[in-house]
């Protein structure tokens, strides 16, 4: 039985009830002419915070004890769970401490520093942030919580599908980004509960697309800091828990290219008026690259893009 | 009696039903807490086209007879106007004729030609596009149709306050930006049938403070190309029109700085994750920087900046 159940995705829906948004679904006509098909974007640029993050981070926190709850949390991330989990440790009164890259975008690093996170940085080429989130943990008896591979992160990022389908009923296809596997694994598990015959279909960038090659040969491969502009898929690899879970409900991955995902976010600009950075617009770039029919969810998982960013892909229109 | 009414307005609704998008609206923790009051974001960014003009465009070409039509409409504007014009016609099978300064944003253009309208371009600084539109009225028996000085257009305008009142109900003030003061005056007429006590405030430019003199003066006020940034707000006076409904319906005029209208820009895109060109932000840019309290409608214009202009912001960031 897997570690995480559709009622665990229910409960996560309960407890986010009033605290995170309950984000629009977004729709375009153009984007419609574009791909022949019905787009529904679940706009999670638009959840607390800027990113689905926000779901996971609140599910687990606040299910932690008094005790727990008064020896803080630790977390490892390239920036987006940073923030959420900073955000609800100043929320539900918890200290926070992250550990983050040191070339993790400023505007993340800002808004961790805002929402009260302490920040400790490490070298992506040279140290392991999961050994030294670890190595806080002990020492501070602080509780770890990591950006994927946790049962309650899980189920709190299923519930962005679990609305979504709520809200638009039935749907043929959805493209989740892809990065350590946690928003693809809950909303799979959702879905195919849900939508038994929905095809859940996971979008990687082809620089980092680890998850692609592990589901393809059922074999987990890694990456090493791969040089995508999609800053929240260089996660290493799928999750112990994320694997399975990704092989038993996702019906198949695809990867965009570098360029599709920059026209992506030049779309959404030009054409939606969102903001959404790279990594976000993953699932909305497999949807206008790759083969899609009927009606197709999309969830567009964050906004979280720094101006200069924004500013270079603007640049080469 | 007033050249429109609110029942014009009430008819234009009506009118709009199923051709307009009920653009949704937007609220913020961020900037509520920024302001010290409740700010509801009327999002004509997220309009057809991207702008609310495409409501005072359907208003109008949809009210002529079978005869004008077969003639077709001209108009002159330095943007969004054009490109209601241009959509409306071809959802309506209208040929468009559109004369444009030739320094209008590459976007606008762009999309104009897109929706099939045919355009003329002048050069602001020695040409009238006002004498120009008119003689290729006259030639041609096309309807000329102008930005904001016609009763059909501004009743059209007006249904973005209509419909931003039914959503959420009473509000203390509404900030509306300030160009020819179609979009002011329509929204005016709405506010103060629905919310009499509602405060309504107009917002210009301070680089293009015709409007603002005019109503304190109660003389007309022309500008000659101010170099403002919100580019829509580059017309040169109030409307026969609409110059006695804004002294009759708005309760004070306001100017912000161009530095105000940029932080604007970027408050919206790193905070609402929404793509807000310059003249769209004028309502909020007044909001956040001058005296508000209470509940307070913000009308958001539109959307379309050029990728360049918004890169230039950012980068000053």
């Amino acid at each position: 039985m897997s570690q995480v159940q559709f009622s665990d995705i229910q409960a996560a829906a309960a407890r986010l009830q009033g605290q995170a948004h309950r984000t629009p679904v977004i729709t375009s006509r153009i984007l419609n002419e574009r791909v022949n098909a019905d787009i529904f974007l679940k706009s999670e640029h638009l959840q607390r915070m800027g990113a689905f993050k926000f779901r996971g981070a609140f599910n687990a926190i606040s299910q932690l004890t008094d005790e727990q709850k008064a020896c803080g949390v630790v977390t490892f991330s390239s920036g987006n769970h940073a923030q959420a989990i900073a955000l609800v440790g100043r929320l539900l009164g918890v200290k926070t401490t992250i550990v983050m890259p040191n070339n993790a975008p400023k505007t993340k690093r800002i808004a961790v520093e805002a929402y009260g996170g302490h920040i400790i940085l490490y070298d992506p080429e040279t140290e392991s942030r999961e050994a030294i989130g670890r190595d806080i943990a002990e020492k501070t008896h602080a509780v770890l919580i990591p950006p994927y591979d946790h049962p309650h992160v899980i189920a709190g990022q299923g519930t962005a599908a679990l609305e979504l389908i709520e809200e638009v009923g039935d749907l043929d296809m959805l493209f989740v980004c892809t990065g350590g596997g946690g928003l693809l694994s809950g909303c799979a598990i959702a879905t195919k509960t849900m939508l038994p015959k929905c095809q859940v279909i996971g979008i990687e960038p082809e620089l980092a697309d680890d998850a692609t090659k592990s589901f393809h040969t059922k074999i987990l491969h890694t990456v090493k800091n791969p040089p995508t502009i999609a800053d929240g898929t260089r996660t290493p690899s799928l999750g112990t828990l994320t694997f399975p879970l990704v092989l038993e409900y996702v019906d198949d991955m695809r990867t965009v290219t570098e360029d599709q995902i920059k026209e992506t976010v030049r779309f959404a600009f030009t054409y939606l008026k969102q903001v959404i950075e790279p990594s976000g617009v993953l699932g909305l770039a497999g949807a206008m690259n790759t083969p899609v029919q009927g009606r197709v969810g999309v969830i567009i998982s964050g906004g979280n893009i720094d101006a200069d960013v924004m500013a270079m892909i603007l640049s080469e229109m």
